[in-house]
């Protein structure tokens, strides 16, 4: 089962989605207005996940085809985005950073989440928008000074593919902190669905891809990572409080537009970047000016 | 006139207060629950000061007088907090870092913002938790890539004392951008009321001040502010949409703990924090163990 969200920006409506595999374009959706108005913190921190499945189990949920519909972002607008920085071995060399002694942290403004396919816009001025396939984790329970990474992941509703959308020039060259590369319009595109974490077996065992007008460009497994996604959120309780329907973003790997020779292949308009993990499904975006 | 919200948190209620001055303990209340059920973007965007206003004015709102309810932030979670860092000219200088050459941004995660007497909470494991009064500007309307700082203030809605809670060993020592040290459970009380732009004649011209167990520690005015109010909401838009009901921390003035000679002054269990700004109205916060 995976969840996800249809309909216009602002107006999305929740389903459940049953088909023989995640990647699969086939698909029964199940609609959950019966059990929700939508897929936010309250509907995952009251066990939405598992009432869900219960009733779609049941057949209780009305059912309609896959449709031409608008995907949305899996989840309604997170309270907080929290990222990892430089959390795979091989990104953090391919941008001549030392390998972290902790975990790297910023922040991505909520309301950057969209749809898997809405466009990627370009910022005007931008030289260098970069991709960033990542895993996503979605908060499930509030998470408060975890007391080891073996609580954390009891904590985790389900993951989803998220692209961690970057301007590196407003990153780096502009002063101050990460935060002005990063939250540009539409720079987080994020689903197409929320994958809930008990069908996850193991989240660092996961292929992840990415590629521009059909050349690969990241390709790689969360066993990279250099904290787990259970680190990740014990960390994080730390220094602040996770709650339901927060979102990770768990770092990106190799092969960003950044670790490339020059002239670095940054995103223009008119490209189209694909990109997915095993069992999370897929996204394709189309590279539009803001 | 001047925007507030009473009640438990998450349970606050909507009003609007009338009073000889903003800083005044005296006033009476307006209940706006017939206008709106909470202060928010959608209500900002709508014209709801101005209908607030001559809702008031009309004698058509419930009145009550003040009460001993819990005072909430002014306005219901911001869609993000953008803040401005070392934007005091003097404050840079205790710092000791380089007055900027355009504004340094980060983020705070949006719920940490709490009502204005709401407890400071020391993070577990922290030494170096500082207190920042700041002029908090909340948007009123959609602002994205402004052409000019001349059209920015009519972006804004309205004025709030915020209190930009930093635990400063998080900010610079632990690796990464300064949220580490930003995003703290509670680390931003804010209010008590929002003060609607139109009643603040001059934004460069507010008397700011802290003091922490009757010393005062901080004493400034927005004059002293290296890019003006309108200057920054500019400069963000050029980076980040900014929506209805957002929040902006515009810097703090000199006269941190970090500023001060060793051994630094930081919070400890037990302190109170009180802090205002002429108009703005004035906070009190006792420490308090996370």
């Amino acid at each position: 089962m995976q969840l996800l969200r249809l309909g216009e920006p602002g107006a999305e409506r929740p389903f459940a989605r049953t088909a023989n595999s995640a990647n699969s374009a086939e698909g029964v959706l199940h609609d959950l207005s019966p059990l929700t108005a939508d897929i936010d913190g309250a509907f995952l921190a009251s066990d939405g996940l598992a009432r869900a499945r219960a009733a779609v189990e049941a057949g209780e949920l009305p059912t309609a085809a896959v449709s031409g519909q608008r995907i949305g972002p899996p989840i309604a607008r997170p309270g907080k985005v929290v990222c990892v920085g430089l959390n795979y071995r091989r990104h953090a060399e391919e941008t001549g950073a030392p390998i972290p002694a902790e975990p790297v942290l910023f922040m991505k403004a909520p309301d950057v989440v969209v749809g898997p396919n809405d466009p990627v816009l370009i910022p005007r001025g931008s030289t260098a928008t970069d991709w960033e396939v990542e895993l996503g984790v979605v908060i499930g329970r509030t998470a408060r000074y975890l007391d080891s990474p073996a609580d954390a992941l009891a904590h985790v509703a389900g993951y989803a593919v998220s692209h961690d959308v970057t301007e590196r020039a407003y990153q780096f060259e502009r002063g101050g902190t990460w935060d002005k590369g990063k939250s540009c319009e539409n720079f987080n595109p994020l689903g197409p669905w929320l994958v809930p974490a008990d069908e996850v077996p193991d989240p660092q065992d996961l292929a992840l891809s990415l590629s521009v007008n059909g050349v690969v460009r990241q390709r790689s497994t969360t066993k990279d990572m250099i904290f787990t996604v259970a680190e990740v959120v014990h960390y994080i309780s730390q220094f602040m409080v996770l709650r339901p329907g927060d979102l990770i973003n768990t770092g990106t790997p190799e092969g960003v537009a950044l670790g490339q020779p020059e002239p670095k292949p940054y995103l223009r308009t008119g490209d189209v970047v694909e990109l997915g993990i095993d069992g999370l499904g897929t996204q394709r975006q189309a590279v539009e000016p803001a």
